[in-house]
């Protein structure tokens, strides 16, 4: 289905780095949603470049609702958020049609469209695509926030310096909200800066790792096979550019503990059900306990670097040695976390439209 | 579509541990394939348990093609598999209905199917239903094998201990082809054994790694967005009870180092483009570059020990301890090797005839 | 997706004439649903061969619940229900295999599998899979009726005898109930009888039309575009062989009418909204309007005839005379009516399932 | 899935009648297939109302391709084509919201989306989204022509009235290409807008019969069971508004034949397997035989009409007495013809993209 991702809700992608416009359409969002333009303005506005860590390329991300929202509310129709493209300067890119840049998709791509892609900027494979899931995802959380369901995403890791994990989710989810990089730690987030700009200065770039967790998803969401949450949730979050690992709870670290370490003891907390700690991430058997649902997600290092590199001139067949120039950011870690918000909010809609039925989401 | 995984080639799960049988639906394979009863019988043979670090539960694994081939090959119509249960000693799990086991899927199986699940032996979340899926995949390999196709898993780590990497791929798979317990290095896995022993002793279980590599599948394979092969392959994964993490590539390693690092440059290698490195596992942007496919898979401890455990008695809400008697492995990872191959080459053998038509397979 | 049809819930079908068993995996259903095998039992009597104008081979249809039901209810995962084929006679059919017989899938199934295919008795074509979808709409209609929702099916037409149009459903569903031969006029029954045994004489076959209605499906259910309930319904229909024709309402006959007739106006009726008359069989705009859906499905006369016929041989490519030995049944109309009551109810079970989740249908 | 359609090749729409703009995105698309503006100018020129029996509503339709397309080319990402909305006259329409138009959607509509649907001017369920979805048909066109696949669809019958059928294709193909009344005889054309106009006169409006052929669709696609061709092309035909029928080759003029003059007789032809008729309208088992696929669909009266309707004021519950004011066409069946062009070629191309693999439509 390519790039159309959700069952009961679901997401179309479309747009190329230097089209005119790139854009999403939602698909089976319950109807009498409120949209409120501020809000995915806002999520926008995280995901947009900033600061001396980011590229400089002006992204203004006007974004205009072409179908599906009536009156400040959805009508239960396909939304189509339309997001303009500005200031696209296709001469930067003109060479690397006959020289694949590693770590990009510009090989793959070849092989896969047989040099008919749109190759300026990253064309089809642009993070800049990542826009319109933010906006798409903007309004999957108003409709989650009416049902008390809340979404964070932390960057855990970066450049090797480490954040704090989430403790409090409500007091540090307001720590972070807004903030287009979101650290939890102070401290900590001075000296990923400081490494991101060493890296930058060297010509070089840094990954990273985010922390997501979302809060309030009832007990019983995900299926014991195939359509289990941690897959359906990986599945999205692959679609983040640069992420190359997901793992739910402890993760890899569950790998080296004990049973008796790793499961997570029922205990009574409030009259419900809960877990005393929470290892397995709030799903067990594919299927949510009711405890916070936490991931994270390892992010490569941005492939486009000053540095020169080796590559195959595709016209030729001969190796040369190539320099990206051009506008690149030293790393994006930062800018994948609205995106892991957005996919995080639009699974979660997904499975609980499902499961509950597209009613459920009604304003009361 | 819960129980059902795949867009052309589709394979439909069903059964529960303590049921007549267990069994599995797969659609839309090429006609003609060749399909060998005793290559399905070894497959199984590979998942079983066996040795002492196994549940002693005997299981004989004969299985029963039911439609769908004719004189040694697929018809191109949906393939039934049917594994009986033999040793079904419901009794040993009475008490489990009321007293969720941490680590398993107990409380969040009562959510979803509000106390009409079959709780015996697991039902349909136990680690039996794996085998019809190897099954599965053992016809898969059949198809992939006949274009150049191979898959190898290995336990990278188990209790702390670690095996090499892959290195020659033919050999590698070559070392370990039909074992049950594979591990490149010798002495590692005597000590993975023994670790797995240890913790047996102690009432305990314990986790590892496994890491799988898909040789030969050729480069233009994926889509950028939503269906990336890294997405695909995950959703997939998640499926293997006790995978809580998957990462391609380096993973989680790529996220510390720098681009100049991580990049795999690309050269010339007997007139094809091949990359140096292989960080990114073989896929970029989504999509195949030609270089092996490699991922990692995290298998959490064995939930079932004998340690006692704190869990909700949800009959009368209060806390109890919990000794889970009966069989139960000290580890899975193992028996979790061949279930990564079987839904490997479904997921590949999917993907390719999406890609190339139904008829790419066909025989000669 | 081939042999599975539904989003919620789903059923894969699989199996061929002559071999083991054939069957079908019911995949989604609501948790707690009253299974009575009595009731299957009832629904595939129906649909088995009887009196002169059937096939005379003995179809015992014995089936077998593999999974998915506990203590007489739904588990809420996948059903699979296991149907033995019995008195396979393969040499009957030992000819077919070069000489396609008229009116069948013999030679579009050769161009499909190239020659794979299992063509003893019609292979995976053969309309006794239409069993298992029986045994599978049974338990379909077990939770739709405790929804108030009823079905039925009448002989509108065969071999050019009419039947009366249903006109209290309520007691016209119960004047058919549980008949193999459902027609609600009963000289009409014996007309149309007399025409299939007229023709079975001659050595040729009749067809027909069915008329189904479906009653108690709550306004609001289906899509604009796409997924428009006709247009699910008709892709379901379809699957019953020799079906060529699905019209809603007053189908074809809307085509002669004027607006303001075909019009529907709306009108209160014990306080609900709902038509003066149902020509649009319950659908306007692809949604239900919450009258009856009503449509006619077109059967076109068995291609099983024992008049000789022109064809040609696949091995020589010249032309041959074929007559079709065996059995065979004059009509199959009155047979593909439980087909049409079970597809019937999947589809909307299915969708209703999608519209307002799975636990809708939970018992009270 | 609601507002999308097709697995290999999919579609999915958008958009309301009085939005600033309606769309459509087609994913999956071979990269390299000729997008001629004109082309799709062309197909729109047929769809928009002209002369006396259409709205006098200006619809430009000018159309924007804003992704998947570059110098003249499919990229093989995702195609998003806009069509700006023009003379919305929304004052025309806002009593529709309390009182439903019989034989229109507002009502069905009302119960599913709860009210907060866009009801100006019919909103996503406006005849005007046929616009998007003929312009995607006219790339899709573009790609079938490539591999000789040729579609036409003529008015069968319209207001009583009845064109002859199909004889030679190619021919008759020419004689409506480009054709806003396509119609293969003159005198049927003149009566047919005569029944028309009168209708138009008197307040009330007809409806009518297509018929469309396919020819150059290669043998041995579909499936036996859920995706028989029938299927997914009625399935993807329901999509066409006031279509409330749909059958294949004689449809439901076979119910009343019999087996020995409805089976289409095998001959060799110029070296081909042929049939010497095609009462199967093409398709045998679901799958295609390689002759000319051929079906009918009804399509009602359109429901707007002068005539004062009954109707119920959904906001008092009390019945009143309508007269839509406003332009509507006396007739759509015109209008509905390259609608079901576009859908068929959508079909096909998605159909055969699945059977031969993407690369199939390459261009040489």
């Amino acid at each position: 289905m390519k790039n159309t991702f959700g069952q009961s809700v679901a997401v179309t992608l479309f747009g190329e780095s230097h089209g005119a416009e790139i854009g999403v359409v939602i698909d089976g969002i319950t109807p009498g949603i409120r949209v409120k333009e501020e809000d995915i303005a806002a999520a926008l506005d995280r995901r947009r470049p900033s600061g001396r860590i980011s590229t400089t390329r002006a992204e203004t991300d006007k974004f205009r609702i072409v179908s599906g929202v009536m009156n400040g509310r959805t009508t239960g129709t396909p939304i189509c958020i339309l997001i303009p493209n500005t200031d696209t300067r296709s001469k930067d890119y003109s060479r690397m049609a006959s020289l694949p840049r590693p770590g990009h998709a510009d090989f793959s791509a070849e092989c896969k469209y047989h040099g008919f892609q749109d190759f300026r900027g990253g064309g089809h494979f642009s993070g800049r695509l990542t826009a319109p899931l933010v906006a798409a995802g903007a309004i999957a959380c108003s409709a989650l926030s009416e049902k008390g369901i809340t979404i964070g995403t932390h960057i855990a890791e970066l450049g090797g310096v480490k954040d704090r994990k989430f403790d409090v989710y409500a007091q540090d989810f307001a720590l972070i909200r807004g903030s287009s990089f979101p650290v939890l730690d102070d401290t900590a987030a001075q000296e990923m800066r400081k490494a991101a700009e060493k890296a930058a200065c060297e010509g070089d770039s840094v990954g990273g790792v985010l922390e997501t967790a979302i809060c309030g998803v009832p007990c019983g969401v995900g299926e014991p096979w195939f359509d289990t949450l941690e897959g359906v949730l990986a599945h999205a979050m692959y679609s983040i550019p640069a992420v190359k690992g997901v793992e739910f709870g402890d993760g890899f670290a569950l790998s080296a503990m004990r049973g008796s370490v790793s499961n997570d003891a029922y205990i009574m907390e409030y009259g419900h059900v809960r877990t005393a700690t929470n290892h397995a991430g709030g799903i067990c058997g594919g299927i949510t306990t009711g405890m916070p649902i936490t991931f994270r997600l390892a992010v490569k290092p941005t492939p486009s670097i000053r540095k020169p590199q080796r590559t195959i001139n595709l016209g030729t067949m001969k190796g040369e040695e190539l320099t990206v120039e051009g506008r690149h950011d030293p790393t994006v870690v930062h800018r994948a976390a609205p995106v892991a918000d957005a996919l995080s909010a639009l699974v979660i809609l997904d499975l609980l439209s499902s499961r509950f039925g597209t009613d459920w989401f009604l304003p009361a």
